[in-house]
């Protein structure tokens, strides 16, 4: 197994309180006791109710190559000079040799309290885990859903790309937000390293600076392609009852159409979209069709987007049809790309969708980038049971509450091959199975009881590292997952789904774990005595 | 000069645009033309009216470590398989030799339009610079914003923690996070590698997986130390008339006071704060007190915490009036620690301090880390001029206009030491001087204009980087950045840092610039023919 992407993934990478736990539990003798840890979140982002699970690769580099350094070592020992010198020696020697990890495949449908992610070990390994754990899904899981929901509101037809890398919170909040951004339903990125390093599409074109780097068509080379241009400009300008175009960007457009004379995509509104932008981009379009080159298409960057992708998609099937040339087959005022960047998020293409537009790529950066809309995700890391005893944290916010113990997922499925509930049970218990008659109890409300008799089950915690050693699951491709990731969507039910009022995916427990977890909270619970 | 921090960080971290709009520079022959980029926001963050600019240091390395690999070649080669061979040969060797870049000292305050980094260099490589420049410097500047408005917000004495590893956007997110927002005016972080890397102050405790992993007093060695803690238990439980505090908690805080006796800091929410928490936490305080130890204090981490900080005052100043030890002096109610932590953002800060609270340390997580408030920076790198000639980017949007062409800034200083305005000059203009009465213009509107006679000006854009080597300006230290940015805010008015309605600090044009702008603005929109 590789190493983490990024080499400041390391053991290091912790919560400073990681390290004085550790050192508690040790001076008590307990740093091997037997520990199961649960990650998992207790509600799904962006007011929606589903996530997709994402990070598992990454979380898996970092545990298999966790340890600490001699420098590392010595670092710490700085900063807590009054610990026992043995702690350090104990410390420098820690592996993850005894830490097994089940989890849901990554790229799957997640729902609150299903753990995605379950840990068992030793107690003190097993704890400074949790931080980097934490850092390595948090935020890979929600861009992964972030990006879902920009899918579902583009439909599957629309091209997205990921533009977020000068937006992003740092250089591998770019990278992971690309690579996350991918596996949630994205087409491609704009950042380089991110296609060279996970094997993504990469797109680009060029920015306003390349159209104002050029003043005047003195900036180019003159020759019979400039003269066929102007030629087109000339016809296109009467056409459409225009004044005079830019010629800067005039200039900036046949210098790009020399460089990429097979894929060119005009950035047109630099100066004024519909009077010199796209005028411009169809007097070069005309003219590489004419030389047999089929132009690509306009970015348009600013102003009222779904509006001026009209007017633009007009204004190519009129000047197409009005302005003879040869090859003309080459060119389809429909079939010209509209792509279209500038503050897009998932509530503005929705809009779009109402008013029309005629969009076909959306360039997505700040929103989806940042999850400007929720820019974190609360996910936590839990023990639930320590040498076969169960914890339980109590809490006066019900949300809050733990399950605690060893515990597996199902997922039932019905009749129509989609999901009713992720069901968990008490390790030992029986598993569901199809055709039987289940019942599945909501975690906190005793009168809120299902029968479920699911045609299909899916066990959920499958083993990804055993004992120190990733298994066969753990070499999964990242277009698997993203494949993946797809399926588990469109096998969802839409209502889940849907921007509003969705309606929640139920996790239940089983009899069994129900009564358990209520036992336990009763008898944790304090009593208050009032007189 | 070191590499950057985060080996991710080369010249593939950008933008493909940024690719091909260099291959279409080369094949113009134009990527040699003597550019000049300004760096610059549109908006302060968070709806205030400043912001502290940082990410410097890591931008100047960068752009010193600039430079494609072969491998990183083959790979672009394979994305651009129609462009001229010669191309690739070019880029390999590019390099920052001809870079220079003139910035603002990290760690001031800056403010709209007034660039914090203006680069010169040829087109083609400053072009290159454009997407990881913003990426180093927008996040960073956000977030030692953000950590500046906590400060503010939470006064001088209070000490403010990072905790946001887990819930960062990536490992560098989180790294980058708790370095600027040391910057900023935070005072330490928990997050162990920035500690390492940067030598930031580290801080933590434990965790409630720390006190819900002892059951009962049978997890821990009895011996005379437990035998003293339950007897201050007893007079706790009497003096308050509570119920059997959390016996497993107990044995957690006895473990964790054996783990640093002179460090002993419980978390007191896992149970009952008032009535199992904080009374244990006192039992083990009494019985290290009598040993002669002193104990630090209490975390709170759920519930309304202005309340239960002012309860748990309450709790220790009773006891301590009332149980009486040895070594009283180690024990004064008003002088134990009660931090706080769970959901903290800037307006709690404010609400709590309106309704009263006993908290001394703040522990910022999520809303730190992530800016959610506003959770990117809108940054941007634009051309402002080519081989002498100035550039314009017109726009329908008044704050979307550039202003072009080189230039430079001032900070004029009134006679109370707090700074006025920045004025913006042409390049070649004669410079303000104090005592002098200057003319500075409204950027946008011709009738807003003042005479400003500064005491002092401070020149803002000084040399950090010069033909490829760094100046003597870059080697500041960290501390030297932190003090800076903590001079800056202490300078400023306070209208202009307040959170409701705050003043907008003005960015001037020197009369000559202002005249500049407006008639290249006029001679490039184009004026719309009706009839």
């Amino acid at each position: 197994m590789k190493p983490p992407t990024n080499p400041l993934v390391r053991a290091l990478l912790t919560d400073m309180y990681q390290i004085t736990m550790v050192y508690g539990y040790w001076k008590a003798g307990k740093h091997n006791d037997d520990a199961v840890f649960d990650q998992f979140f207790r509600e799904c982002p962006f007011g929606g109710e589903f996530a997709i699970f994402a990070g598992l690769g990454e979380a898996l580099k970092y545990v298999n190559s966790f340890g600490f350094s001699d420098d590392d070592i010595e670092y710490i020992r700085g900063e807590l000079p009054d610990c026992d010198p043995d702690f350090f020696k104990w410390l420098r020697q820690t592996n993850t040799d005894e830490i097994t990890i089940h989890a849901i495949h990554e790229g799957s449908v997640v729902f609150p309290r299903t753990p995605p992610m379950i840990i068992y070990g030793p107690l003190g390994i097993g704890q400074m885990l949790e931080t980097a754990l934490l850092n390595l899904v948090n935020y890979p899981t929600l861009i992964a859903t972030n990006a879902a929901r920009f899918r579902l509101a583009a439909g599957p037809k629309k091209f997205l790309i990921d533009m977020g890398l000068r937006r992003a919170q740092g250089p591998d909040g770019a990278l992971s937000g690309a690579l996350y951004s991918y596996i949630g339903g994205f087409d491609a990125t704009s950042n380089v390293l991110a296609g060279k390093l996970f094997g993504i599409p990469i797109k680009g074109t060029h920015a306003h600076s390349f159209v104002t780097s050029f003043a005047s068509l003195d900036d180019i080379e003159h020759d019979e392609f400039v003269e066929r241009v102007l030629f087109f400009r000339e016809k296109i300008q009467k056409l459409f009852g225009l004044g005079k175009t830019n010629d800067g960007e005039l200039a900036a457009f046949i210098a790009y159409a020399r460089a990429f004379p097979k894929g060119f995509l005009a950035l047109v509104d630099t100066y004024n979209t519909l009077k010199s932008g796209v005028p411009n981009f169809l007097a070069v379009a005309f003219a590489l069709a004419e030389k047999g080159l089929k132009p690509v298409g306009i970015r348009l960057d600013s102003g009222d987007l779904a509006h001026l992708s009209k007017e633009s998609r007009k204004m190519f099937i009129t000047a197409i049809a009005e302005i003879l040339i040869k090859n003309t087959l080459l060119l389809d005022g429909n079939d010209l790309l509209i792509a279209a960047s500038n503050d897009i998020n998932e509530g503005a293409i929705h809009a779009m969708n109402q008013q029309g537009h005629e969009i076909d790529t959306f360039g997505v950066g700040t929103h989806n980038i940042t999850c400007q809309a929720q820019p974190a995700m609360g996910g936590v890391y839990k023990l639930v049971e320590i040498n076969g005893r169960p914890c339980i944290k109590i809490s006066e916010n019900q949300i809050k509450i733990l399950l605690p113990g060893k515990k597996t997922g199902h997922r039932l499925i019905g009749k129509d091959g989609r999901p009713i509930l992720d069901l968990l049970i008490a390790d030992g218990e029986p598993e569901p199975r199809p055709g039987e008659r289940i019942l599945c109890c909501h975690p906190f409300d005793q009168h809120k009881r299902v029968y479920v008799t699911p045609s299909a089950v899916r066990h959920l915690h499958i083993c990804y590292y055993r004992n120190g050693v990733p298994t066969e699951e753990a070499n999964k491709s990242i277009a698997e997952i993203r494949e993946h990731a797809q399926r588990e969507l469109a096998s969802l039910r839409e209502d889940h789904l849907r921007t509003t009022n969705p309606t929640p995916y139920k996790t239940a427990l089983s009899e069994s774990l129900f009564n358990y977890l209520h036992k336990l909270w009763s008898a944790e619970a304090p009593i208050d005595e009032l007189s």
